[in-house]
């Protein structure tokens, strides 16, 4: 119902996204949004740390910057991952190097502002992040999709679009890539193709927005480095997160760029500064515990992802496909061409399931139209295997599959 | 120096903001910024809440909007000023027409988004939050000052300018009021005013923009009640914040509008939620020491205030002229016509001391040339002695005034 009073419609803005839908909560079955499993947040240790810290930074709070900090965040947690990002990511990034944002998302945004103007061009992978795409396309970029493989994008793909957009005077403001853990695809990008990709963005002056919030989440065979330890020429924009690592709810990001950059991406950042108490926490928590809690994060989603794959298979069996990832959160399942998997969500979430049609994660809608995107950090084993089994029929009511 | 390799310059976007200059920390006799007094920051309160509401929620921050909680962010926190604006503001407000936000910045950003497209127009008043008009700017908008007097806007003067605008077909798409404690006068609207302003506003069809920031910092006279509980047309937009009556680095603020405007202006809030902890620990402390709490800040606030302007009498003399507030941490100094207050900054920060030159907070700048902005929320009652003393020293020097 509309509000009473004031006609704000005629006062908005043109081209405005359409409201926000109602809030629906967490399902029964909740395989949408990349939530950990609540049984791994480490409350104990939260409380200890934030103890800690309270009693020994809490009167800086009377300020924005708290002494030290600066526009560029929590100087606890960018020292912290300043030695995080060289032993794990081969980054070497200063703690001036280092912006502390709220979530990744932030980093995003501040990218676009920066970079992108009406009519701009950007590149990502052909089933990416859909956020990505729409914050991309409001701030006005056309965003084009590189075909990918179970390596991630392929660059020869890649070269031949960046070699027919010269042709057309065009250089992309960035190429967009989540290297590991892919969303939503879930593959790794191999070193050499990570060296590769490097070459040739460099060649056409269009500098790497790397995403890596998924790459502590790598659980068998090789652990890659960020494409950023490649770098040699800043041509790598570098975004992590603590949402997939450690929690969501902490709506912590951080932004790795040289400092003449991050001068111009802070002068976007008109927030007057990210929140400092759950940072004090998380740099406190995870100085001491991040191997072990990490370590405890990859073996829970290892385990959910075969508890996945063994129930797709069961209920669903040889009708639909999927690359089976070897870390991150999330999988990304193909239906037989002529499936709309948009009809089923309303039958499934009566079920009490809900997941993510294909074709928000696909940057041409009709291919990602007989697509579905599973995450399954949050349900638990028992919660997984039923859901599946509940999607099955909510799809076999819908559309006959299987 | 630039940094080597590739050039982003060629890739920025056009009409950026100029860079961020380098922070330069904390003043020793720091009179910018609506900091808080470290000494009234509650350390042991925070501990306690902190305790108890991470034992209690910790396990929801497995999500990006823990249960209930949805993208109106904290539920804990919405309960709680949906009781405190009724209580103390004379709003009415269900938790579900609150939005928790990082700051009121976020806000501001938040509404200029939802209305303002390139060419529009807004009305402030003619000395105004820099940051305010600095994100309208951005935003595409067109800024007209309004004039004021010892009691805020005047509304023979808005009622002109709405007049002549309407001559021109522009319908202004907000009027920004800081209607208690304004930003920088500290000046105060009486209620008749405020009623009066609200008329005229619908009239023309002009929603009003009501920043509340300071709102709970009343320490003499009347403590007037908000626009917003004068308002039967859904006339105004109201935003807050807790970084002033509480602690501006837990990066805490929020927005009051009805439903279906609210569920617009969410549309725009793309940052996946609000960081949960802070909100939580807030509620928590809040719900038991609100009352306690304001009046050591009000009380405070009230003595440097006094201290402040005995130091300015002693120290400027009759070379000064400003409005005493009876609220909030801000005072507004006028020197005489023919001094430009940019010339004496860097003298006085060599002195360490640091202050706003009037013409960021002046929509003409020409109107603020010889004002200054002084903050007096987190200086000690020595330092703001000690400060004003060598202020006077460099304004002596540099500009002959005194």
């Amino acid at each position: 119902m509309a509000t009473q009073g004031l006609d704000y419609k005629k006062l908005y803005a043109k081209n405005l996204p359409p409201p926000a839908a109602t809030y629906e909560g967490i399902y029964e079955h909740h395989f949408i949004t990349g939530h950990s499993d609540p049984d791994l947040i480490p409350v104990d240790d939260f409380v200890e740390s934030a103890e800690r810290v309270l009693r020994k930074h809490g009167k800086k709070l009377a300020v924005y910057y708290s002494d030290g900090n600066g526009p560029l965040g929590n100087l606890a947690m960018r020292e912290y991952l300043s030695k995080k990002l060289k032993k794990y990511r081969g980054i070497n990034a200063s703690p001036d190097e280092i912006l502390i944002t709220s979530g990744s998302t932030q980093c995003i945004l501040l990218i676009n502002d920066t970079l992108i103007d009406q009519g701009d061009t950007v590149l990502v992978e052909e089933f990416t992040y859909s956020g990505t795409m729409r914050n991309a396309i409001r701030a006005g970029a056309k965003v084009i999709g590189v075909p990918m493989d179970d390596e991630g994008m392929k660059i020869d793909a890649l070269e031949k679009i960046l070699a027919d957009l010269k042709k057309k005077g065009v250089t992309p403001k960035y190429l967009y890539t989540i290297p590991s853990c892919q969303n939503p695809t879930g593959t790794n990008m191999p070193m050499e193709r990570r060296k590769k990709m490097l070459e040739v963005a460099g060649k056409y002056g269009v500098p790497i927005f790397e995403d890596e919030c998924y790459s502590d989440l790598v659980y068998e065979g090789e652990w890659e480095n960020s494409i950023k330890s490649l770098d040699k020429s800043n041509q790598v924009l570098h975004i992590g997160s603590l949402s997939k690592s450690l929690a969501p709810g902490m709506r912590l990001g951080y932004l790795v760029a040289p400092k003449d950059i991050m001068s111009q991406l802070v002068a976007s950042k008109v927030d007057v500064g990210t929140n400092m108490i759950t940072p004090w926490i998380v740099a406190d928590y995870l100085e001491g515990h991040y191997e072990e809690h990490i370590e405890e994060v990859r073996d829970m989603l290892q385990r959910k992802r075969d508890v996945l794959v063994a129930a797709l298979k069961e209920h669903f069996g040889p009708n639909v496909q999927f690359y089976t990832p070897r870390g991150g959160m999330v999988l990304w399942i193909k239906f037989p061409e002529n499936v709309d998997t948009t009809k089923p969500l309303e039958a499934a979430k009566k079920l009490g399931v809900i997941y993510n049609p294909g074709k928000d994660w696909a940057v041409d809608p009709a291919k990602g139209k007989n697509y579905i995107r599973l995450c399954f950090g949050m349900p638990s084993d028992d919660s997984i295997r039923r859901g599946i089994e509940k999607l099955a029929k909510a799809f076999h009511d819908t559309v006959g599959v299987p």
